[in-house]
This record gives structure tokens, C-alpha cells and sequence, in this order.
């Protein structure tokens, strides 16, 4: 299966390449021009098919001025079954049809209030009538804007509101001068019924393009994203040789990234996907907002494996010599989550519930492999639990003694370092006024003395980060695990299918040694 | 100074309101609209203001109509102003600059091209001209919809390709039934400049309300946020009693929860912000790209505190006992970070270059205490470089010994349970097929074992995390000073005021108890 994902707008992609972008020329930029054109309809070959289809929408829309016999029906009125197809015409079925009633709804009330209007200020003289109305339009623009800033109606209504209060002034405003408000109201919204019509053929018969399924396929790629992210991390972090590629870090980078921008689009596409009248055939509504839970968990969760990749980054490193002590049962574990998050990506993606075996055995076997490691170096880590039934005060002398003997000598060279450096700091700054460009150029040096400070640390500490992050990752695959059987449940996703060998299971779990060759072949 | 930060869409705060909305009985929702229009406007009291912006704005253009003189000179083009009017002025100064432009633009290049075509098309018969109008409607409207994919396009000139495409087609189809097409198009180009001409005055002019303000407003709210976030994180971490309450875990989410979804808030201030003509007093320009960045910092640093924050809500908890040992260094680092982020808070508060010293000596003295005191206890964590030079072998022989004496006995008890769950499940399995319900029941058993047999990790493991995230978090600290003085830099803060008493710091130097005091009085 493909792992491309494609959302609507691609605000994921936009940075990095935004970014290359600005560095050109501008006479590169323009060499570059058909490039990118070519690039944008290959990412998304459905945005290719959205161009033609309003080309098509606007040249039918035109025959309405064109034709003869039409134009004699509808008259000068058929530009705003134009604008309708301009405004209302967008990317996706459930954006057109929410757009499309909007702006039916906006009009239809702001003609009613129209009508009322007239109603009440027919009877007056010219000049009373022209007040009425100047004081109508403020009120009524007034409400209107606050009322969008009402965060329900934002999301939901807010073109709407803008469509009505365009329509309101509009009628309001040219009754003024022109008696037959009713035959102009009457004949716009025919043409906009016409515009409309023709906009809702289009997204939702021919090639439709459905912000569900987008919804669909950017959960699938999120949970593919993060298998991957853990994977790049965990094999970079137990890797012999030092230097992180940059390739390995665009991988890890990538994986995550698309989750933690996610929350937007995915909102956005929850919204459209809400007025899509596509998925009733097997459930009685699309869980759009199942999938926007399902994607929140999946950020929860990305925001573990992004300190995960700190660990990576971080200035204090635990030599390699001791990661490869535990290498084993973390690839292991890591290897389990990975297979974990890609089986549920399957069961999203072949609409089917996950396997009753996802949380497997080997998660367990593996998480247990990495306890007991620990526990069998007690030179890194030593459990308090160990050791709480000690004579405890005995313990709080020996340390001190300890303490004081072994770590003060390679940790007051630093300190007096520090204080050094800190005194002609001092001096500098009395004597005279530092200048914006020396401060800068101290500063760096005293982050480096901070660095080296930290450097002292035991270096055991960001490997405990690294595995304590990896075992939290565990409890947080329960939450998205929880979410996604939610999904499955509210979306009437097919049975998993039993009758896939369990055989095979037992056998490995027999001969554990096979276990990690099978996930490292997995991976 | 007041921590309320004034964004125009408030996504941040929607999720958590519209939850509380949608479980509310529909005459109780009648029942509080009210009161949630009162909220709109006090949340952000320039809300009522731009209300009140529109609504006269509306009925000024509405003048040209009701007003006789006026009506003489512009008619029924003067709809067009209306729109103008409805569509153009938005919430801040940057944005409505933007909109009137991207319009303007639209319209101009737009009328240009139909000239064009009306030129090339002049000669040709009726049919032909048809034909040759349909053919443009189509390609143009086709190539237009596609550009709007470019990201560049999409994400500064969006709104000026709808206009465009709105414009040519109603210029196009209609001058194939009215000759007069420059008239038309010259009036309609008068009108829309009386209409943005209202909109610049109103939104310029009266009560401006400015993007890069809330631009600048959010980064302050976001770096104070971090800071009340981390404190509260290690306060509630070294806290006597067990349970965490969902005040402080309210008041620890909403400080970085605001920072995490910030990006594309950030992205459109800083779009809107770019617009603005009004920081050129001080500087040559406003460095909306600067205060991106700050934020894409912010939100690397807020990851770190997302990850610490899941310290306190892990299943593996290090007992109270052993935290409270580190207690005293770990509030000070944390409270030292704290610090660091508040000046820098005040520092683009105020407009002035931060602290030369906000990378402080506490800091480095905080850092030290926690390395010794992590160093003092050598039952919890054990420095390997400690030992690196023991006898390696014997070492490693006594290890095994008393991992297997000491671990093994708890351990085993529950790989037993775990495997006799295992094979009552495998069991369930194959006598029935395990129906959708009794997996559900099925599962969180599952979990809860695999959360027993965590349990039995290490308990100092979270702990070391914790450290670890603090350790790693003045690292990053790093990253958002840079970025924080580049943004002094660029738009020319003023100097740090280095009149103010440096001896206080001394003499906090030389009696290290008062630092914890004054620290714990700053928090």
C-alpha cells in the first residue's frame, strides 16, 4: 500500500519547501515555474481532475449568457450563477455542499429579513424610509460580525453569515431605489439554485472527491508516520558508529511531524467529511469526529516519540558501549510497539477491527527481556525496591562518604571554571557597557560552560529517559489502541478474521531466539 | 501585567467549550446564549469594536444608494461597493490590507486579460465570439483553480485568484450582451475603491486593530504559560500527598496546550502582520518571520514539558520518598528555567534585549546541586563512569548473581499469571469465535497486565526521566534564548538597562540558602 497521504491543502509539506524556495534567484525561480506547476498535480493527481471540472462547471454556467433561448429566460440575472460557482465550486464533496448550503441558507434568510423590512417600512415617506434602512444595515451588519465570533458559528456557519449579510445589504440597499423586490430576490435565487445545482453535479457525481476518505487515509498515514519515526529512532539510537545521518533524522522528523501539525486539517476535514452523504451505506454516519479523537490520542502519543528523538539530540550521551548492553530487548520492545501502531493502520485501512492479539505476547515478553537486563546491571540502574529493606541509615552515611570521595574532584575543576569565567564576566560588564554584539558573542560561551556542566551528569540518566519514554509509549499505545476499537465500533468495521494461522504464534513464542530475528526482519 | 492573550480566531480555547456545548439540552442552550454573547465580548472587547466598524462602514456605503446626489453619480454599480465593504474588512488592519489588495489585484489583472480577449474576439462573428468566450471561461477558469494549488499562491494570494476568477467571468460573459465593457468595467473599478477606500479608513484609522500586536501579544502569553506549566509540573511532582489534582492539571495542560496547536495561528498573524505598515517608526520592518520562528522553538520546548507532564501521569511512579531526596535542586533548576523564561517573557514585553545574566549562575549552581545530589545516591543511580575502572569481569559475574537472587523471585510470579492468561484466552479463542463485545472486556485485562509486569520496573526509571526532561529542557532553554535575542536583534529592542543594583545577585551567591528562598518566593 501507498504511504503518500493526501489531505486537501498540504500545510505539512509547505515549510521545507518554502523555505528552498526563498533561497533562489529570481531568475531560477521563474526556470523553476513549470517544475513546481508539474509537481503540484503530480503530488495530488486529483487537483488536475478539480481544475477541469471548474473549467467545465464555469464554461456551462457561461451557456446561460451564451445561448439565445436562456438568456432570454433568465436575463442579466445569470451572473450570479457565476459568482455561485466561483464561490461555492471547491476541492472536495462535503467543502462544496457546506459551502453550497451556507450560502443557500444565508440567502434565503437574508431575503426573508428583506421582505420584513419592506413590510415595515412601506408606508413611510422617502426620507424616513432611507433612515429605517441606514439604521437597519448598521444593526443588522453589527450583529452579524459579532455573532462570527461566536465559536460555534465560526466553525460551522461562518461563510453563511457572510453570504447573508451580503445578501441583506444588497436587497435592502437596491430596494431602495427599484419597487419589485420580490421578482429581483425571486430571480436571484433561481440563478443561484441554478449555480448551486451545477456545483453540487459536479463535486458529488462526477470523479467526487470525498474529505472523509482523506480523513481515512491521513489516520492510516499518521500511525504508518510514527511506526516508521520509532523505527528510524530506536536503530539510530543502538547504532555503532556516532553520527547521526541527516537522512535518518529526515526520516524520524518526517514521521512525526505530519502528526503534531495535524490537528487543523484534521478538524477541517472532520467538518467537511460531516456533510458527506457517502458513508451511509454500511453505518448510519461517517465518525468523523471518532477520527479527529483518534488523531488528538495519536498527537498524545507523538509527543512521547518526539522526546524520544531528544534523546537522540541531546548534548549528554550515554556512551554506545552501554546502550548495546540493552540493545536487544529495546529493539525489541520498540519493534513490538512499531508492529502494534502497523496493524493498526491495517485494520483502519482494510476497514476490519484490529487483531484481538495486537497488545502480543511479545510486547510483554519483551518489556519483561528489558526489566530483567536492567536489573541484571546494576552498575547503571539499581532499583530502590532493591535495597529499601537496608539498614537505611548505614546507606545515608556510606553515600555521603562516597559521594564526597569519588565525584567532588571532576566536578570542582568545573565549578571553579565557572566562577572564574562568571568573575570576568563581572568585570566586563561594570567597566564598561556591554555592547549587543559582545554579549552575543559571551553567550554561546557560557551555554558552553552549561553544556559542560551538564556534561558531569551520570551518564546513565538519558539512557533511563530513553527507556522509561520507550515504556510510556507502551501505556500510550493502549490509549490509541482504546480509540481506534472505538472507531471500529462506531464505523461497523468488518470482524477481524480468525481464521489466520495462530499456530504460527506459538511457534515462535517457543523458540524466543527467533523472535528477534523475525522483528528485525520486520523492521 | 495581564496574562490574557488577545487572538482573533481563539481555536485554542473552542475544544474544550464546544464539549461542554454539545452536551447541553437544547432549551438549556436557548437559555445561555445570552450569556455566551456576553463571553464573546469580554473575552476580547475589540470584538464589540470591529462589530460596531462594520456596521457603520456598511451604512456609509450604504449612502451612495439612499442618498440622492451621490446615486445620481455612481447607480447601481454601487452594489459592488457594498460587497466591497462586506468582504474586505476583517478583523485586523493586516488582514483587511491583504483582502483589499489580493481584491484590487484581482480585479485589475482580471479586467486586463478580458480587454485582451475582447480585442482578439472583437472581429469575429456572434457564434465564433461564443465559441471563443467558452473556450477562454473554461481554460482560464481550469488554470486558475490549478494555480491555487502552488503553496505560495495558496497562502498569500488565495483570496486574489477567486477575485479574479469571479471578475473575469462576469466581465467576460456579460460584455457578450453589453458592448459597453469599459464603461462597465471603469465603474465597477470606481466602486470597489470607494469600498476599500472605507475599509482602509475604518480598519487604519479607527480603533486599529493591528495582527502583529496579537503576534507579539501570543509569544509573550505562550513563554509565560511554559513557565506556569513547568512549575506547576514540579511542584505537583514533589508534592507530599499522592493525588493529582485536575486543578493544577488543568492549569499544567492549558500552559503548553496553547503552545502545541500554535502554529497555524502563528502562521496567519505573521501573514497579516506582514501587511502592516505600522512598525516602521523604530525599525525598517516588523519581524513577523522572527516571532515564527520563537514560536517553532516554543513549541520544540514545549514537547519537553508535554513529556515531563506525562512523568506525573505515568503508571510507573517513583515513590514520594525517593523524589522528595532530589526535591530541593530539581525545584531550583526548574524554578531557574522558570525565571529564565519570564524574563524573556518581560524582555518582549518590553520591548528591551533580555538579561545578560539570564542564562544565570543559579542555573549552573542548581544544575551541580542536582548532579551531586544524584551522585550522593548512589542506591538509585549509579554512574557508570563511577566504576568504569573496577574489574570488569567480576563485576559483571556478581551482577548476574544478584539479579537473579533478588529479581527474579517478584518477576516470575507474573510472567506465570500473564502466561496462564495467556493460555486461557488462546483457549476462548479457538473453542468460539470471540465476539466484538467479549474482545473489548478481553482487552483492558490484557493491558492491565502488561501495566502489572511494567510495575515491576525499576522504580527510579521515571525519575531518571524526569531528570533527564529537566537536564534536557535547559538545553532547549538554549535554542529559544537564541531566537529570542535574533528577534531583539531584528527589530531593534532596547538595551538591557544594566543600571539596575548587580550586587543583589552577589550577595545571593554567597549564601546559597537564600536562593531557594528567594526562588521559592519568585514562584
Amino acid at each position: 500500500m501507498s504511504n503518500k497521504v493526501h489531505v486537501g491543502s498540504t500545510e505539512m509539506e509547505e515549510g521545507l519547501r518554502n523555505n528552498k524556495w526563498k533561497v533562489l534567484e529570481p531568475s531560477e525561480k521563474i526556470k523553476k515555474i513549470p517544475k513546481r506547476l508539474w509537481d503540484v498535480g503530480k503530488e495530488d493527481p486529483r487537483r488536475v481532475i478539480h481544475a477541469l471540472k471548474v473549467g467545465i462547471s464555469l464554461t456551462l454556467v457561461s451557456l446561460l449568457y451564451l445561448m439565445e433561448p436562456l438568456f432570454k429566460d433568465i436575463g442579466s440575472n445569470a451572473i450570479w450563477a457565476v459568482m455561485t460557482v466561483v464561490v461555492v465550486l471547491e476541492f472536495s464533496a462535503g467543502a462544496t455542499l457546506c459551502k453550497g448550503l451556507n450560502r443557500g441558507l444565508g440567502t434565503l434568510i437574508a431575503g426573508s429579513l428583506t421582505f420584513f423590512i419592506e413590510f415595515v417600512a412601506n408606508d413611510s415617506g422617502k426620507v424616513l424610509r432611507a433612515i429605517f434602512i441606514g439604521t437597519a444595515v448598521f444593526i443588522i451588519g453589527a450583529a452579524a460580525t459579532y455573532i462570527r465570533f461566536i465559536p460555534y458559528i465560526k466553525k460551522n456557519y461562518d461563510y453563511g453569515v457572510v453570504i447573508f449579510l451580503l445578501t441583506f445589504n444588497l436587497i435592502t440597499v437596491s430596494s431602495y431605489r427599484v419597487d419589485s423586490v420580490i421578482t429581483i430576490a425571486h430571480d436571484r435565487f433561481y440563478t443561484i439554485v441554478i449555480g448551486c445545482g451545477i456545483c453540487l453535479f459536479m463535486s458529488l457525481l462526477v470523479f467526487p472527491i470525498w474529505s472523509g476518505e482523506d480523513l481515512h487515509k491521513t489516520t492510516v498515514g499518521k500511525l504508518q508516520g510514527l511506526s516508521r519515526s520509532i523505527e528510524a529512532c530506536v536503530s539510530e539510537y543502538f547504532e555503532e558508529k556516532e553520527k547521526e545521518t541527516s537522512d535518518s533524522k529526515d526520516r524520524i522528523y518526517e514521521g512525526y511531524q505530519a502528526v503534531l501539525d495535524s490537528k487543523s486539517i484534521d478538524e477541517t476535514l472532520a467538518l467537511y467529511a460531516n456533510w458527506e452523504p457517502r458513508h451511509t451505506r454500511r453505518c448510519h454516519r461517517f465518525p468523523c469526529q471518532q477520527y479527529v479523537k483518534v488523531g488528538a490520542v495519536l498527537r498524545q502519543f507523538g509527543y512521547t516519540v518526539v522526546a524520544l528523538h531528544g534523546c537522540l539530540q541531546t548534548e549528554i550521551q550515554t556512551p554506545r558501549s552501554v546502550r548495546a548492553l540493552f540493545k536487544d530487548p529495546c529493539v525489541r520492545l520498540a519493534g513490538e510497539v512499531c508492529k502494534a501502531l502497523s496493524e493498526l493502520a491495517d485494520s483502519i485501512s482494510n476497514h476490519r477491527h484490529c487483531s484481538p492479539e495486537i497488545l502480543s505476547d511479545h510486547l510483554h515478553v519483551a518489556l519483561q527481556d528489558l526489566n530483567s537486563a536492567i536489573k541484571s546491571q546494576p552498575k547503571l540502574f539499581l532499583g530502590s525496591n532493591l535495597h529499601r529493606h537496608n539498614n537505611k541509615h548505614q546507606n545515608a552515611v556510606s553515600q555521603r562518604n562516597r559521594a564526597n570521595a569519588v565525584s567532588l574532584s571532576s566536578f570542582r575543576t568545573d565549578t571553579s571554571a565557572l566562577m572564574e569565567y562568571r568573575r570576568s564576566f563581572k568585570n566586563n560588564n561594570r567597566s564598561e557597557t556591554t555592547s549587543a554584539g559582545e554579549r552575543r558573542m559571551l553567550r554561546p560561551q557560557l551555554s558552553k560552560i552549561a553544556v559542560m556542566t551538564s556534561l558531569e551528569f551520570s551518564e546513565a540518566l538519558p539512557f533511563a529517559a530513553f527507556v522509561s519514554l520507550l515504556v510510556e509509549m507502551v501505556a500510550r499505545l493502549d490509549n490509541v489502541i482504546e480509540e481506534v476499537e472505538e472507531l471500529g465500533r462506531i464505523a461497523c468495521f468488518k470482524e477481524y478474521d480468525n481464521s489466520r494461522d495462530p499456530t504460527a504464534d506459538d511457534v515462535r513464542c517457543e523458540k524466543p531466539a527467533n523472535v528477534v530475528i523475525s522483528v528485525g526482519a520486520a523492521e
